[in-house]
């Protein structure tokens, strides 16, 4: 994880702590006490702990270490708070999460403000022999806090959408005039892509996590690639061509799971007299067709992909055409958090171009695993990435909910393969062979 | 249902309704907006569901049905806050009830007063000839509150337990003080009760369940029955003997539960190196050899009397000796609600009393089943007891935390013979052959 | 337990040993040894597991305890066939006993005829001073495999029905012939009895189990009872009117299994394009409307009768009802195990009769439960029946699968109120008053 | 899947067709009916079962489609017996395969007979124009049923396990004289391979499937790679390292699977006062150091392999290694099928040969997916594989129960992380820098 060398260390990074912190703060500002504590399935934490685990996360790690004689806010809060650092100590269960009426959404508030005075503290002097420990684990810190920025919407949608009132996160949503204009997604064009030996992971100095790296030369084929996601549109036909119904589009989990969960459309989808709804952050409204499709599991999306004559890219294949669509730059480039939209937006690329990044993680048909001669964080921060290197698949390139000073083109995202609730979506490819 | 006739009809009962309806809003008073929405497990229901679903109660039964065009304060409200009377509509599912933080406490509490407001309303001019009926279901209404009075007690105790904080409800105990001079509990006396024809059930005018009725005869064997109930001290003697080790204790469904949940000791207690602590109303303290043992099942009463060479007693004996008990004027009375111990409190009887009511629930050995003769409430409400009489038992005399006015000496209680979250104890019983 | 005392005693006994042993091996002839092991659920137990069973109940309670330097058969054989006496030792999971493809088939009659053969030697010379208890425990021997041999048909049935060719248990059914005459049921006559003061449980030298005793008196009130069980085309009258379809005629948690069970029909009945079909013991074949109920749970025998207006019988009120019968000698009787019927038969009594015992095993309303004064069976025996006396219901009457030696209108069978295997039908009760 | 073409076409299929199917008769005779019958968990599938779908498979997919007229065997074996071709029809729940005692083991012998005649009579004068499809259906047949001969023998081994009796499936083991001169397995040598790009998958016309299509490029880094397996004795060391109590070690599902399994050993392994035993084929037995470790899921080969500061080989390292292997002809190779051990033996390699192949299947860290440009099969058949492509890894090499006419080293086998029950065990793999 190489970090930046700059004269006066702490002063950028102080700014950055404020921000980032303001950002958590200001991302649980439309909820009340009783919605920052919902946990609607176990899969999902509620806002409050959120607040706390992150603040927990700056205190174990920099305060508890750099801090002489530091005593902790409250000593069971490393219970309480702690997620999985199993090295740390035991663990509050995951799934009583939302049973924690105490302590209190002010506390936690009091929490945070105790903890970012003695980080400021700590940054306004640090040691000087600590400062590149301390630093590398402040950029940590500050990752780690934007990912569950967005964990946080993810969840918050889940748990509002889990009550019969549907009530909305907020009211207003900011893309609804700007996007009235484009009725329809721009036409889906397959962008071919010649074999080559190519380098993936990430480059340069600045802040990756451990799974980005090393990075390696791998191969890719001849290969075809969408121009931009598949549309809520699209994923109507498949499922008008009965796709939930019928076992010969589907992997032999996903089909089990369709069964024994009853799916017949992608999470947060309700049907009415009228035709489809879609429970967004705004509230349920009327299923925008030419939007990108968003919440499918990767047994729904390589269903489609099936269904399509087609299949997933690989996560070479979208890095090495993600890379290509970045290097021109005049390519349109999707929605992140800072846009406000918090739901993924129609696609904006004419037939020549490229859009990549923003709106959906897309779906990859790689498993999550190690990097050739891949090594993780040294000591209690090891057990960030790889202990999940199991059962797992990689999505890529960000979304309406993730922070964009948070992402880079080699950032991989993971999640199970029945997992629904992230703003996940996906972008079809093809070998030249299908197509001929 | 009989119910008195008086001259000017509604005066009593507002009176009434106006202290019972308080009463809820009081025993909510020191808790959080956060802390009423929790639901520890699914036999707990959230404080804020109580206090909505009681004034659902008075709305769909009285005001829905006698104040001409009510309109009904939130058209979701019958959905989400209806128990389990499925004759009036579907019903939120009930292992979803913490998942509620909308509407909010505040919301709730205006709902109340919207309800009562038009309670009062409809009581100032209530029309003659509904008059029969509309006092009936109002009889019946607060009774029903009292009884969520006594849930919501069990329910926060449970909610609070689960916090690994352990928060109390509230600190002060009133009983602390009081109870202090007596260190041990008064002797245990088996007083011994002639074979004879009895009547049980409710007699007279006053309100009681349908589950009380018909009074009717029963033969009652010679017997022998305590002057208290079972303490903590004499419980731990069983887990000294090896009590929750030794199958042969046991009922075989007891045995199960045992191994399958891993029961060592009573619900809400738990061992440190001092010894025993009990978890009360007021938080953790040392559990208190000499006060009545509390929130044990039934098969574990069942366990604890086969242990000590008795039994438990039948609803019919324990009705017979209670009545004996409250007919001679002096016998001490255990605490309820509005003695505001919140926790059981030690026997005060003489050897040659005996001490009937209050305190803890008392298991007996009889299944709940209907009188020879029973009849369910009319309409919609004859969901109200009927339905649950399978596979449950009786528990008899009330607790510390019934409200003292909702109980009579033919109250029939009654839960799954795994429960334990009430506050539940016994009394022994036996035959005479036994202690001979 | 009394039992006769007879000059020389070991010679009815044998006779009565060796019968009934073979009647064992007489059930299991019809059946392959892959037939013998299959355990279709956890409540079923696999053929060859009886035969070894009841084998190992004479071999552990009367040759290990009365035959000097007894060796037993085999040394796992205790652990493999123990059924539930955990006094006596570890036992193999009830639900692993499908698992069991050694011993083979072959080996357990060789188990059966080794211990046929010590039980032989150990009557024809039995210690004089030893006999009273060895006689009571062969007695307690017989009857208990003549329960297995109930079990045993109950099981097998289960079994070959859920095989999907849905095999015979034999071909020919003895009754097919005989009952072609009576193409409909009796009418169904209610006749009424007064309250009286009554003696219930068994009386006098016979055997019967603990659970009968003592005999004591009861008050029963006045009431209507069937002159003969439920039929299929009553039934089918419930079901068109909805009946698993309507919640307000089942019990909650009888609602709950209907629900979640998809429970349509009682167990053992499927339609085709024809109409309603039956699983027997001699096959698939269409639904006798004039036959009595049979394979319906409490919770299906309950609804049924609130639909019709009525209600099950107390235990005490058939048992008294049953002895009327019983005193009036012209009455009809069902059929018993003995009768080669296997499936129950049409009832043959005239309005002014009462038909009681065979055909189906009656649900009554009453939870099996201690009689006052109830003591168990002495030692290990102790856990026969006392231990299972929470959460079940009683059945009484005997059915087409019990041998008629074995039963006396005492007799208490006892079910969980979800269990349909059993031979299980219904009988009406009712108050005088439903009637007027 | 290319087939060889051949002058006279039916004649060695014959010949192989015969060797085959009398393989999987001469594998069952050792069994009794009743063991042939045995489910002990849902991965498993019963003896006569293997027999049936195997059977079944040919008759689908040959007789039906090729012989004019043909009827087939019985009306219901195509629900009883098919797999999980969703294609071409429903099927009977793999988990209550257990419950079929009918069809017998006889009627399944019947049912190979005649299946076997048919092909006979086909392969005799098979109509030349369908001959190439016809060879290549009887090609997979024969593949698949040798598929199933593996699966046999790990299921009958788990069915005899979990009988507590632990009967042997043989009781003389052939490999027993023979390794006695051999007490410890050979040093363990890491061999080094310099980074490459090479190709891997199926080469050449002989049969294969299609999951190892096409042959591709793809590049390996420098790589270390053990000559050997992982011993018995290796893995003990790790286990009295605490290698089960720490969750350092495991992958987060790994140490989930730990915690709820209790798993403290391999599979097959118990404790008795004298040290480690194993069960193998031949019985319960003590373990053997210097035997390959085998009966280790995906996540505790992944622990050891972390705990011994190397990690598993991808398939691409384990291919190109064991190919390497493969042209050095003189390197020793483990046991198949045909040595008749059913048994891993300790590896025969010096220092610095390699043994590849046999003995155990050896987990990768790859999971199991499409190589790029992947076709399944045509039509029903392309259910063979592809859609087991989620949640599973890839395991390589073959086993001591795998024929060895079976394999190929591009052959990829494949199992869920937690799974167990196949012939399993690992090679160590590592990157240069780990050893400098």
């Amino acid at each position: 994880m190489p970090v930046a060398n700059d004269a006066e260390p702490g002063r950028d990074m102080l700014a950055r702590l404020r921000a980032v912190r303001q950002q958590s703060t200001t991302l649980a500002a439309p909820l009340s006490p009783e919605d920052c504590m919902v946990q609607s399935c176990p899969d999902v934490s509620p806002t409050k702990w959120h607040l706390a685990h992150t603040t927990w996360f700056f205190e174990t790690f920099l305060l508890a270490a750099f801090v002489p004689d530091y005593e902790v806010f409250h000593p069971r809060y490393a219970y309480l708070f702690n997620s999985y650092y199993l090295g740390v100590g035991a663990i509050h269960p995951r799934s009583e999460r939302g049973l924690l009426s105490r302590p209190s959404l002010q506390e936690i508030h009091d929490y945070r403000k105790r903890v970012d005075e003695e980080l400021e503290a700590l940054l306004s002097a640090p040691p000087p022999e600590a400062w590149p420990e301390i630093e590398r684990r402040l950029e940590l810190g500050l990752q780690h806090e934007q990912q569950h920025q967005e964990l946080l919407l993810m969840d918050i949608k889940h748990v509002l959408w889990s009550n019969p009132l549907k009530p909305a996160y907020r009211t207003h949503q900011a893309s609804r005039a700007e996007d009235a204009p484009a009725l329809v997604a721009p036409a889906l064009v397959m962008h071919e892509f010649a074999a080559a030996r190519i380098s993936i992971g990430h480059a340069g100095q600045g802040f990756c996590y451990d799974n980005e790296l090393p990075r390696h030369e791998v191969l890719v084929p001849d290969y075809l690639i969408g121009n931009r996601c598949v549309t809520n549109g699209e994923y109507l036909a498949f499922m008008d061509a009965g796709g939930y119904q019928q076992p010969e589009f589907w992997l032999a989990d996903g089909w089990s799971q369709v069964q024994s969960q009853g799916w017949q459309a992608p999470l947060y989808w309700q049907r009415d007299a009228q035709g489809w709804l879609e429970f967004r952050l705004d509230g349920l409204g009327a299923l925008d067709a030419g939007a990108p499709l968003v919440h499918v599991s990767y047994f729904e999306a390589d269903a489609f992909a099936r269904w399509a004559g087609a299949r997933l890219p690989t996560e070479a294949e979208w890095e090495h055409a993600a890379s290509h669509a970045q290097e021109a730059h005049a390519s349109p480039i999707g929605s992140f958090l800072e846009d406000e939209h918090l739901h993924p937006q129609r696609a904006r690329c004419s037939a020549g171009e490229l859009q990549f990044g923003g709106d959906v993680w897309e779906h990859t048909q790689s498993a999550y695993s190690a990097y050739p001669g891949y090594r993780p964080f040294d000591g209690a921060l090891s057990e960030y990435n790889g202990k999940f290197m199991s059962g797992q698949t990689v999505l890529r390139g960000g979304s309406c909910a993730t922070p964009r000073t948070h992402l880079r083109t080699s950032y991989r995202n993971f999640f199970y393969p029945h997992q629904r609730w992230a703003f996940q979506g996906l972008r079809l490819a093809s070998d030249p062979s299908d197509s001929r």
